[in-house]
């Protein structure tokens, strides 16, 4: 024990140690975010290594011999405020699901991890599923294994277990009701949704090429507008874009195509969503699990509640489209507001979902449910996992991908050792409706301000109701205080309806 | 302990730990190149928490109480090699020191040496030595007190203890002699070298401005001929150049002035040479001790030797000016190679070291070894600093800085804890003269060969002479093994001597 802890009390011993973890999660970030940015491809397997290490090091740190005493002696402490009591109750989760697993399993579940995401590298540009086969076989027995653990301490079913990593408290049976209302949904509707789109004039694509500086200096410039803090922040390039690194320090990146501004646009904006919950974070809070983002349903809902909700309304394209064109010299039909509306909200189902529209990509995600629940019960195999892919496309969205390549090769998740991650975005788009809705009628200028490019009312509503919360409350307790009711599949469902079909 | 230690033995455990905290030390480094380079400035906290979690999680790993037992089982193996018995020995030495430090006191220099370093950045550029005072004086008393504590372990002076951590096995008391032998050749030889040097053409800069791209791509190209493999290594910018991250990712940095290429272009060779050896270090002891690279002084002898050894030579810049010629679109009398090479062979008394020729950088470095002597016996209290410095500088350059900025405070070490390391700036000078004096005995191609722009055998000799070798010798080794006697001071001054005098 350092000296220095030898005057604190249980709790603060525990919030020392947690803060040290968080530095360490932190530092892994940056190299997470170094390692699709800047690293040479040489350096993987020292990456590697390093990333090892330090899961094994946070692992050590929360399921140390002395964890149950300092946990027990602080839950007896009465002086402990309610996000101190909130911070514990997380200390206590995490601590709970670190004994299940073995340090030689947290480490061989990161090389396995590893190893398959560098294979999936080359098979997918390869189309080669079968030639990654081992390696996803030996990764999903570690994830099956460690989900099996977790889920014996935890009280819960494997598969609630797994989804337990990405969404607190998310229950697999509350999200079967959920898809199965959704499925009943969707195939009626995007047949409408595009019959009502046919009814409508084709957009045509604004002419490049568009110079990668041009686009960069149009995200940033939307960035800062919607309130992203480039004194702690970055933006860069990465061939998956996301938001990695740490509220502090938040590492945002996309991809640029010369011949379409738009989709790297969209990318930014997402991501920026992405980062201003991060950047909003509880400061005094943040080195501790109670200050830290909520599950991935949250996460999602602010991303897609800045690209879909808001970046993708007239209101925003009332402020935009004259910075686009202005930016890119513009000039002609495809550079009219009304015409950039129906690019930004055009549905088309197609193989890839990170490319999808907001109506179709419930169904990728659908499809991957599905499976992951297959594979979890054992009903599927993994070498049959391609065929299972392409019915499903077939059966959600009438289509069937000419290759692995564009069908269970496109994402890196299962690849990377995240099984039960997908169910979260759908969530997080239906959360994302739900709370525009709400925050739209709480404040009614924050439609009209948005318009004038002015997102000081939106980014304040967020950093009330959702940001500055953290852990503090759960998914659903968040939705329930600034909405005033759980998930509600009606919202998002009429947000679809009014948007495609009026 | 996890359970695949169970099956290993005490010498193959501490392996595997020391692994492990080679690839923590490894993030470390990989997050050091990170913010200097690309990190916003209000990351700056989250960063200095990620840095002294580090710090103190391998200082624990070191330090843990099983240590002593595993040590005395691992030296009482008698199967183990004699690599393996040199990198047990670097075990017990990096143990022996690491219990002199509590964990508080690790922690608190790697924040007290963060704080100053802050404090640094600002007080330099506004010339305010007194503004970091006491944050100084914070630093120094632990440095100290750390110093004091490894001194006793160790059973050295103080001042011992504080080399041995950039010079393996170095004294004092050598450092002394050879540098009062400096100190008697040096002011006599200044004079003699500007003396001849008035005799010949003054060189002529040649005109930018040079595009910082165009310098970028000159300088790769160096690099890359010189045997630099970007697969495992980049060069980026930063205010100060350095080389950084790991042996399989080399992060080697620049600055750019467009109005002078040339310093830009030999800062990127002296980096070079810095990540040769990196580069070149044993691939499979690279995570122990023993795979690393030696103390400072043989570090620097391998960025000098390039920088100043080759690439300042007439050799080179025969087979280098035509090329700086196409580059930057080079005509006239500025351009000539004879011209070049005065340019590249200048002496000049001046302030900053960093900027300093070969023959007047050894007087700064004598100067701050003796202001570090003086700081450690108490005789130098660090409000009187910026005096001694001036009032050193005129006795050994015979000039006066203007202002602390172009003094005391010029560089980052003492203000980031590096405290005792200026010394091998010097002895890697020294070194790197009998090292490539020796090389070029033992194979006459080599200077012909840079004259032809192949590397090849120079960075043979380097491989067998110098990196791969790792710690498995000490740098008296090296010298010893690789040009038959010990650090000769007499190789330098000859070198000097044929450079600046003939």
């Amino acid at each position: 024990m350092p000296q220095s802890d030898r005057s604190k009390t249980p709790y603060q011993q525990l919030e020392a140690r947690m803060a040290k973890i968080s530095a360490i999660n932190g530092a892994g970030e940056v190299l997470h975010w170094d390692m699709s940015t800047m690293m040479p491809s040489g350096g993987y397997q020292a990456r590697t290594e390093q990333l090892a290490a330090l899961n094994t090091v946070t692992h050590n740190m929360i399921s140390a011999n002395d964890m149950p005493d300092l946990l027990d002696a602080a839950e007896a402490d009465t002086s402990l405020d309610v996000w101190q009591q909130t911070n514990l109750k997380e200390i206590r989760h995490q601590w709970l699901k670190s004994t299940a697993l073995s340090e030689d399993l947290v480490e061989a579940l990161t090389r396995a991890a590893a190893a398959c995401e560098e294979k999936w590298r080359v098979a997918r540009p390869d189309n080669d599923y079968a030639s990654l086969l081992p390696e996803l076989n030996a990764l999903l027995e570690l994830v099956l294994e460690s989900g099996q653990a977790k889920a014996e301490v935890l009280g819960l079913s494997l598969h609630d277990a797994m989804l337990d990593d990405y969404e607190p408290g998310g229950r697999v049976a509350e999200i079967d009701e959920i898809f199965d209302d959704l499925t009943d949904f969707l195939p009626e509707f995007i047949g409408k949704a595009l019959e009502h789109q046919a009814s409508k004039p084709t957009p045509v694509m604004p002419d490049g090429p568009f110079a990668i500086e041009k686009q960069r200096a149009l995200g940033e410039q939307f960035m800062k507008t919607l309130g992203f803090n480039f004194n702690h922040g970055r933006l860069d390039i990465s061939l998956h874009p996301f938001c990695g690194g740490v509220p502090d320090d938040v590492r945002l990146t996309t991809r640029y195509d010369e011949e379409d501004f738009t989709s790297s646009l969209m990318g930014i904006l997402h991501e920026t969503g992405h980062s201003l919950y991060e950047q909003g974070l509880p400061p005094q809070w943040r080195a501790q699990p109670v200050g830290q983002s909520l599950g991935m349903s949250t996460h999602e809902s602010q991303s897609l509640l800045i690209e879909m909700q808001v970046c993708r309304s007239a209101a925003f394209l009332e402020y935009a489209a004259p910075i686009m064109r202005e930016t890119m010299n513009g000039q002609g039909p495809a550079w009219e507001t009304s015409n950039l509306q129906n690019l930004y909200t055009r549905v088309k189902p197609d193989f890839i979902r990170v490319d999808a529209d907001e109506v179709t990509y419930p169904a990728h995600v659908i499809l991957r449910h599905r499976i992951e629940k297959a594979v979890f019960s054992g009903d599927l195999s993994l070498a049959d996992l391609p065929g299972a892919w392409n019915d499903g496309m077939q059966e959600l969205l009438g289509i069937t991908p000419p290759d692995d390549r564009r069908g269970c090769l496109q994402d890196v998740h299962w690849f990377d050792g995240a099984w039960g991650y997908f169910p979260t975005y759908t969530l997080g788009a239906m959360t994302a409706a739900q709370l525009y809705n709400a925050a739209k009628k709480q404040d009614t200028s924050i439609e009209t301000e948005i318009s004038k490019g002015n997102f000081a009312p939106l980014l304040s509503w967020l950093r009330t109701n959702v940001h500055n919360k953290g852990r503090s409350v759960t998914p659903q307790g968040i939705l329930i205080e600034a909405t005033g009711k759980p998930l509600d599949a009606e919202i998002f469902k009429n947000h679809l309806i009014e948007r495609y079909l009026s």
